[in-house]
């Protein structure tokens, strides 16, 4: 009976917490979307959790008997096995905290924690792209750039729960300084940031662009997402933009591909939205980089879930721990 | 009983073959190393191997009824459960080619075979330094850069058997073209080739160095191992030598574990036997370069089973694909 319960799959981003309801197909039933301002006391941030989840539990008359539990995404690194927050990246104050212990006592339901990318790649695994693959790399690009590893069609979280930062291989050997402390990592290059900076470079240089009418000539206007729109239009700045980061991002993961052999590559988060842009060129760098024979039938897709792959992966999460 | 029996594990180079008779608890009982000079025909080359076999068996009197198998460590893309070779790496004419059951016919005994540095890396997995090790990376630095991995304590392939290649992870987007037709890749900057043009280069413009004196000035006699001898000496071109492939390495092995998270890094080939004066410099790079919670109890070794790790890691391969 245990299977058929709803779970509450709950993603915490910087600035916001989305929350749903998700049965055991995978179909959300109800969900929210909150801003989140995280106030550098864990203690105050779960108090305004536990706050959120009752109000949102209470506005759709859900009983929590009728949940199998809790599961959250969080972005940094967690141990997921002892629902243990090390650090959270963006988010201050939540340092060596038994999290998962802390919320379960204070819901009265049992709670799953994860870092965020490694709950997508749950969601992709269960209902999405990666589902029935066996050795998949899962990829999202955002303001950081994260990674989750498929293995024997498992997620994979290494030694210490640190595994699949895929935005921290280094590139370049003295390329820009990291917040991580590294030179080069892959996301100084293609986070949105670094396309952003990209884009503005050359257009300062007085590149003809549609980009300039598109965002009424204030650069600071200029996201990722707006590349994304006058690439698909054709415009040849923006189109330029996509394949040096798709040059970026094809030779660290033709690297990957060297190393990891697997039988998909899937790629989310608001960076991927721009589609084809940036997956056509990304698919020509990694064939003229990579090896001929793990190239042969690798798939290169779009994460399918889009931006309810953190709440959906959650509820995953809560299945697979409480199996 | 069939786990008594003794395996004949040979170990093919470009220029050499070894062959040894390894006992059930990996210890070496009978060795020979020949010189090979495959002749650019698979045909001729298995004659000459199978003729290599006989008269090794004959000349120690060992009956074939005594032996579990032959294992067989190959430089290049093997399909070990097929038992075929996709192609070798410096020895033509080996392309597409069931080599193991052709063997097999000719030698009336059950052949396995794998990529060489697969088999090198099983032989640290069961007798070396990744013994008892979950997550390793095992690399091989010589003429070219190679690498196995170990997951959950076993041998990981790969999709298409071809995971694993450390060497051509690129480390620079528009470094010097690779063999493999990538760019910049690892190899190109820590092969013994790379190593030793490093050396001259510095030579050449005048450093002070006691190099010259060990080789009497002859340039076409360096090697990473005299270069090893000199920075053991204390010789400061040497050591930055070594210093410059300890920075290379360690960007790209910081990418390996920021994504995999490993136990342990173990580290063999000819030039690892440079020692402390690599290793001091590379744990150094990975620890400023890595995040520290993959780095915490992070062991960089150096192989245990040296020039031995071919014929006894065969000897792995046959028992564990008899099991």
């Amino acid at each position: 009976m245990k299977k058929g319960q709803d779970v509450l799959g709950i993603d915490i981003g910087g600035t916001q917490i989305k929350m749903a309801l998700v049965d055991s197909r995978g179909h959300i039933r109800r969900q929210t979307t909150s801003e989140w301002h995280p106030v550098g006391s864990w203690k105050e941030d779960l108090d305004g959790l536990v706050k959120a989840v009752g109000s949102f539990l209470a506005s759709y008359a859900v009983s929590r008997k009728t949940l199998l539990g809790v599961g959250i995404g969080l972005p940094g690194l967690i141990d997921a096995e002892r629902g243990f927050v090390h650090h959270l990246v963006n988010v201050r104050g939540w340092r060596e905290l038994p999290a998962a212990a802390l919320l379960k006592k204070r819901l009265g339901l049992p709670v799953w924690i994860d870092n965020d990318v490694n709950v997508m790649t749950l969601g992709e695994a269960t209902y999405g792209a990666a589902r029935g693959y066996r050795y998949v790399i899962c990829l999202t690009l955002g303001t950081g750039v994260g990674g989750g590893i498929l293995f024997e069609g498992e997620l994979y979280r290494g030694r210490s729960f640190s595994a699949g930062e895929i935005g921290h291989m280094p590139v370049s050997r003295r390329g820009p300084r990291c917040a991580c402390g590294n030179r080069g990592c892959l996301e100084t290059y293609v986070g949105n940031r670094a396309i952003v900076r990209l884009a503005k470079r050359r257009i300062r240089s007085g590149e003809r662009t549609r980009l300039v009418r598109m965002f009424g000539g204030r650069l600071n206007r200029l996201t990722p997402e707006v590349i994304g729109r006058a690439a698909r239009a054709g415009d040849r700045l923006a189109l330029s933009v996509w394949e040096e980061v798709a040059e970026w991002l094809g030779m660290a993961l033709s690297g990957i591909v060297n190393l990891y052999n697997p039988d998909r590559i899937v790629i989310g988060g608001g960076v991927a939205e721009a589609g084809e842009v940036l997956f056509r060129p990304l698919r020509k760098v990694l064939k003229k980089r990579t090896f001929a024979i793990p190239m042969r039938g690798l798939q290169v897709v779009k994460a399918k879930l889009g931006n309810q792959a953190g709440v959906v992966g959650a509820s995953v999460l809560v299945r697979r721990m409480s199996e």
